[in-house]
């Protein structure tokens, strides 16, 4: 039975040309790039190929990247490293409740440690609106984060609203955006965006499992969370892991055209909402403005975790919420306003550019099967 | 010109065994290990074979191994860590001179943070003494932070005198032990050198670059460095590096038995000794009984860069220090109390098992022929 594989927010399958470049840097370019010979040299001239392919794709400055080893230590360094540098201007972080368990994390010990943290509430769709970001910015803020796209619903998030809104305001505010899920699945530039600091993830684009990066706009000078023999410009210390990163340059090389593909994963997320709706077994959790590659959806009296268990059997893998809150009910639905019976109902089906029409009609026979074979909870 | 890689202790080549784990885990177990289906419960099972191989390599129980990035993340999370959840119990540290940057840096922090950090000083062999060691414990200490192998000399400092020593003093201060440059090298298990905290990176036993582990003893507990979606029950967020993690397990599988493999190196290591000294040019640094993967050595009246880069001509590569610590000279060897003119003509010549007498009779030759070609500094 060939698998369908609808999981991809949670980790993609890495991409032939990751593996190559991957591999390449095992077996090729070993050296340590610190290392002051010619091993080093080449290890370090693929580090800057790396840097340089990531920060064009987002239109940035090569000194405006830094890689990590994953989306969850850019968020951590991001926001430890924003907050600690900025303390003595001010107390007062705002965020919303639907980020990322990275973020919210972060922001509980940012809490611990005397700062004010303002979270914000979705409405119905996942959103956080324009007008509460603008009213809980005020001068003593020193930092908003927000994600682009949430992890769960799709949701795209008005992260240039807050940019306006800090300048507005007249707060020196750094404003960090966790674009994890949105990296080469939508036009991103942090510029454009107006952000400071942005978090991005190589696994969530067919790239390997273990690096991530941060942009860092130029002459913003935040707190290094990891110390050591100050490698990325001090900012992460410890040897670079050049086979992923160089990997996750090789996943960036293999994207397709953004805005093309864009359109193609509309068609796609369409056509998922219209089966799925035709069962009638379904209620759409995901707002139709959403980034076009995650549905979440309810199937109605029965629970999430037992579905994910008849579809697995079924050669289909979903997901019941975010990989990293393994089990536990959906928090950004429930922020969301959503009862509690239909998000322990609920299925995030996310897809990749792999994802084919036939993958949906799978889903969809499968969940019809569910519907008949297994008794509602 | 086949090429003579006496950088070992920088970074290894990565064997073939662990990039066939890499190459399996990003083209067949590329699942995320949090995902409640198959493709999660295979990745899971692949990242729980690496622990237990490492638990069983260094006789630790499998739940007390936590992988990390780095060897450099690895001690940051091990002395932040510690430091943060025991300083209402006191605020002393005991470290050393001739730690890891990444320990000396973290250490710099801490004492920003208000701790007292103690730095003993080596001998001249690079050895810390147990009696200094001895007296700088107290009533009030509440860590203990000494490498197993320093990187740059090989010298093997008294980490079971240190976990006595704290005993003796009836401290509750915990011991941590960064054990980067030791494993695979020599026998080490966590228990018999009464550690509570072990640091170990793959990249130095031809892993990949890009993952490290930390043995925590059981029922020890310190705070997190890197905070989310809680995996590594809590120790460590973020996706899993399974690509890097199960390299670092093939890596492992691939090892020669320790010590009879030790007893190859201390013919090989005392075959350059000679081989060297015979050449008339150069000072040993490195004590007679350290591990025998470093020879530190001085090639007096010439600059280590000079050599280094004559060296590199001839298709040699060796270092001038530790890689971490790009063209500075070597604070390890000034703290040994070795003059400066000494530390500037410094030589880090560091074996792996791949290493061959052949190599070494290059490296004479061509040290023979840059004393002839170059001026003296």
């Amino acid at each position: 039975m060939e698998i369908v594989y609808l999981d991809n927010s949670a980790t993609t399958k890495p991409c032939k040309l990751s593996v190559e470049y991957t591999l390449a840097a095992l077996n090729e370019f070993w050296g340590n790039p610190s290392s002051l010979h010619l091993l080093g040299f080449e290890a370090e001239n693929k580090l800057n190929e790396a840097r340089q392919t990531l920060a064009s794709f987002i239109k940035a400055r090569e000194d405006e990247i830094y890689f990590t080893s994953s989306g969850t230590e850019a968020n951590n360094t991001a926001l430890f490293g924003a907050a600690y540098s900025r303390q003595k201007r001010g107390k007062r972080i705002v965020t919303t409740k639907i980020e990322h368990s990275s973020v919210l994390e972060a922001m509980k010990k940012l809490e611990d440690d005397g700062f004010e943290v303002i979270y914000l509430n979705p409405d119905k769709n996942g959103l956080i609106s324009e007008d509460d970001i603008k009213s809980a910015i005020n001068q003593d803020t020193i930092l908003v984060s927000i994600m682009l796209v949430n992890n769960e619903l799709g949701s795209i998030q008005p992260v240039e609203a807050a940019a306006r809104a800090i300048k507005q305001s007249g707060a020196t505010a750094l404003l960090h955006c966790d674009a994890v899920q949105a990296l080469g699945k939508m036009q991103i530039s942090p510029q454009k965006l107006g952000v400071d600091i942005m978090s991005m993830s190589a696994h969530k684009i067919h790239g390997p499992k273990g690096v991530g990066a941060l942009y860092i706009k130029k002459d913003v000078h935040i707190k290094p969370l990891i110390l050591g023999g100050g490698q990325e410009k001090g900012m992460r210390s410890g040897t670079e892991a050049l086979p992923l990163i160089y990997g996750m340059c090789g996943a960036l090389k293999a994207l397709p055209n953004t805005e093309k593909q864009l359109e193609t994963q509309k068609e796609i997320w369409q056509y998922a909402k219209d089966t799925l709706l035709s069962t009638g077994l379904v209620e759409i959790n995901s707002p139709d403005n959403c980034l076009p590659y995650i549905l979440n959806i309810s199937v109605m009296g029965y629970r999430s975790e037992t579905l994910l268990h008849f579809l697995e059997n079924e050669g289909i893998y979903v997901s019941s919420g975010s990989a990293c809150s393994k089990g536990v009910g959906s928090y950004v639905l429930l922020a969301c306003g959503f009862d509690k019976k239909r998000v322990d109902s609920a299925l995030r089906i996310s897809f990749s550019r792999e994802t084919s029409r036939n993958d949906i009609d799978r889903l969809k026979e499968a969940l019809k099967k569910a519907a008949e074979k297994l008794r509602k909870a």
